[in-house]
């Protein structure tokens, strides 16, 4: 079975809006066992819309739109499947009733291009909309799917989870079982290098390498009659990647690390504090992202300037004077000064230059040292990150996270590949 | 002249990496005038690729390909452009030398994959990566160009601004003008109903609503053969906009709340400070964010457990025990206490119920209280985010943000929409 999505607005066109809901619907639909096949995105021109609505009927079996049902005038998506299905509109008491009830919830009134959303196309199902006004559609003819759906993402995937899901699922099954590894801390190349015979493993499985700034993923997909045996191929991957490079995999799949290390810590009733220089709360920020961490995090400090570097977790001000306010000592002092005001059994630092100004020949843009501190006493380790200063944010702030995993599995707390080659 | 952006990996296709690629190629492109129609994904099969450049080739005048030139098994793109322009590869001496640079500054050995990337299409130009192995090439027959390029967005971008961009820059010229006005604080449809009239103002000039959790932006677009005139029918779109709802406008274009905060704060020698709990350290790293920001922020703290409001804020348990950790008494002693500590301007703070879990009805999840702190007084205002924790967390954080930009442009700390509702 074979799926296209079909993105649907100007504004994804001219890049002002980035296409998250084709990444949601490709990651659903691949799950069930569809393959996407294609992702097209085209702007708010009946033409455009109308050849891609042909193209796509003809070549696929599932078609899912997001995109063009609002209440605004460049909303053109209704009018389009309507001449495309050679259908017109009639009122729906059903979305009528729903779009009053959603407008009273939120104390807006009842306005004319709200209550033209109640009409939709006759030869179409509807999709009915929780999260906003706009309800969905669903043509279903010669055994093919075309699902209407809006643009903005949690009404879209409120009609995803409550029917395009379910309906997809009745129909669709072939046994495909993937797997993402997530590793941090060891570069795309010398990991491809480490794990070299994965792709030949089995010729039924696919490997691919997906590098990012806070790490590389590596998904394995197996294809297979029978998902059984699909899941046992993807083990013995896994295995294989697990003899070679444990050190650095964090999770699998949507996990993120900082999710885990919530577990972790839970598990051993600990909890962790950090003090952020140049992430600058990005750490706490993913942190506290995590339902019900405070039961792990107890606080965070963003020490900018170097007064409240001292006033905020006691980091003698001769330390900074001396080594400077990106230093191994301020990392370690600021390491142990958060763990120590804030009680916890982990301290956590950054501090680094950012940039894209304040670089030296000794301490480049991009040099962060990061610190931890624990009843094992206190680290800190150096990485050059780049130019760029929101990447630099970025991949700090994984590191940081990634320090604490490493002492919470008593793995090295520096990555061996950074050892090896610095 | 009209666009396609080919976008290339099965890891777009099953949602594993958002294309950021194309809102990046859809903006530059469309900033030079040049119409964007179309944004196509394919994955990593040969046909697809092959009948993707076919179509693409045929419809339009400048193609953008991103993906698919690593150094791995799963890269197909030099092949398929081989075959599509039936061509043949050859080594290039300068790009095996632009190799060698790169993994010598990065202390790693020259692989046989990367050596192999020194081979490129015989009827290509190069366009040489300075910020990764793979080089691009360029196709350039009958009028029409096609540009390959890696799927790593710095590599990418990194070509666009030393190659592409400026090649096309010489070759196309339409007189386009855009200008995208940034709001905050108001609905989409409060907005579209105060600005009745906007779309007709001028028949030449397209305007659209794009909602997100930080606010909703408005994009004027106005098409002449004269580029002064385009402008000038802008500024009065710009006008009718001002009149009507400058309260919520917050910038323009790539602007952002803090990036502009910290012009306002220079100008004015004036600092911030910040405490959060349910923003999680999301305002500072958004400050933190913006080049120089050192020089108007001063700290932050994360206080995400009682006990640390009261330790590093000052904040007085009592407060906390008789109105809650959410309440209006303790995010206007969270914003004092900040301001005070810190010996900053002003003072902000954040205290809500992010959820999914400890709401009630009184103090129901999404429920958030912004405080602010100035020589003017303290002030705490309610917002109601709903259930989704991470969109509260963007959109509390945004609602901070903005309460300082009213206080320093002397505005309504609370939106005018947001009173007349509730």
């Amino acid at each position: 079975m074979n799926a296209e999505i079909l993105s649907i607005g100007d504004e994804l066109l001219i890049g002002q809006v980035t296409n998250t809901n084709a990444s949601y619907l490709g990651e659903q639909l691949s799950l069930l066992g569809i393959t996407v096949r294609r992702v097209s995105t085209v702007g708010d021109r009946i033409d455009d819309l109308l050849d891609a609505f042909a193209r796509a009927w003809n070549e696929h079996d599932v078609i899912i739109t997001t995109g063009g049902l609002g209440p605004t005038h460049d909303d053109i998506t209704r009018e389009a499947v309507c001449r495309f299905f050679d259908t017109g509109l009639v009122e729906n008491a059903e979305v009528l009733a729903d779009i009053k009830r959603l407008l009273l919830e939120r104390k807006r009134p009842l306005s004319a291009s709200n209550r033209d959303q109640a009409m939709v196309p006759a030869a179409a199902g509807i999709i009915r909309n929780t999260n906003g006004t706009a309800p969905g559609y669903h043509f279903h003819r010669d055994g093919k799917h075309l699902f209407v759906t809006p643009g903005v993402p949690y009404e879209m995937h409120g009609m995803m989870e409550s029917y395009i899901l379910p309906h997809l699922r009745e129909q669709f099954t072939q046994a495909r079982a993937s797997l993402t590894i997530l590793t941090t801390g060891i570069a795309e190349s010398t990991l491809a290098d480490t794990l070299q015979g994965l792709e030949s493993l089995h010729p039924s499985c696919s490997v691919a390498y997906l590098p990012s700034p806070i790490g590389v993923r590596v998904r394995l997909t197996a294809l297979a009659d029978d998902e059984t045996f699909a899941r046992a191929r993807l083990a013995e991957l896994r295995t294989f990647i697990s003899d070679r490079a444990e050190e650095y995999v964090y999770g699998v799949d949507r996990e993120t690390i900082e999710q885990n290390l919530g577990e972790m810590l839970i598990s051993r009733s600990a909890t962790v504090a950090v003090a952020e220089s140049c992430t600058g709360g990005l750490v706490t920020d993913r942190i506290t992202n995590v339902p019900g961490s405070s039961r792990w995090f107890e606080r965070g400090v963003v020490c900018y300037s170097n007064e409240s570097k001292t006033a905020l977790l006691g980091v003698d001000p001769a330390i900074i004077a001396s080594h400077g306010a990106v230093s191994r000592q301020t990392a370690e002092a600021m390491a142990n000064g958060i763990r120590r005001t804030a009680g916890t059994a982990f301290g956590l630092s950054t501090t680094g230059i950012a940039g894209p100004d304040g670089g030296s020949a000794e301490k480049p843009v991009g040099l962060v040292w990061i610190g931890i501190s624990s009843d094992a006493g206190s680290f800190a380790f150096d990485f050059h990150f780049g130019s760029d200063r929101v990447r630099t944010k970025q991949r700090a702030a994984q590191a940081a996270l990634d320090i604490l995993r490493r002492a919470l599995m008593r793995l090295p707390l520096q990555p061996t590949s950074a050892r090896s080659t610095t």
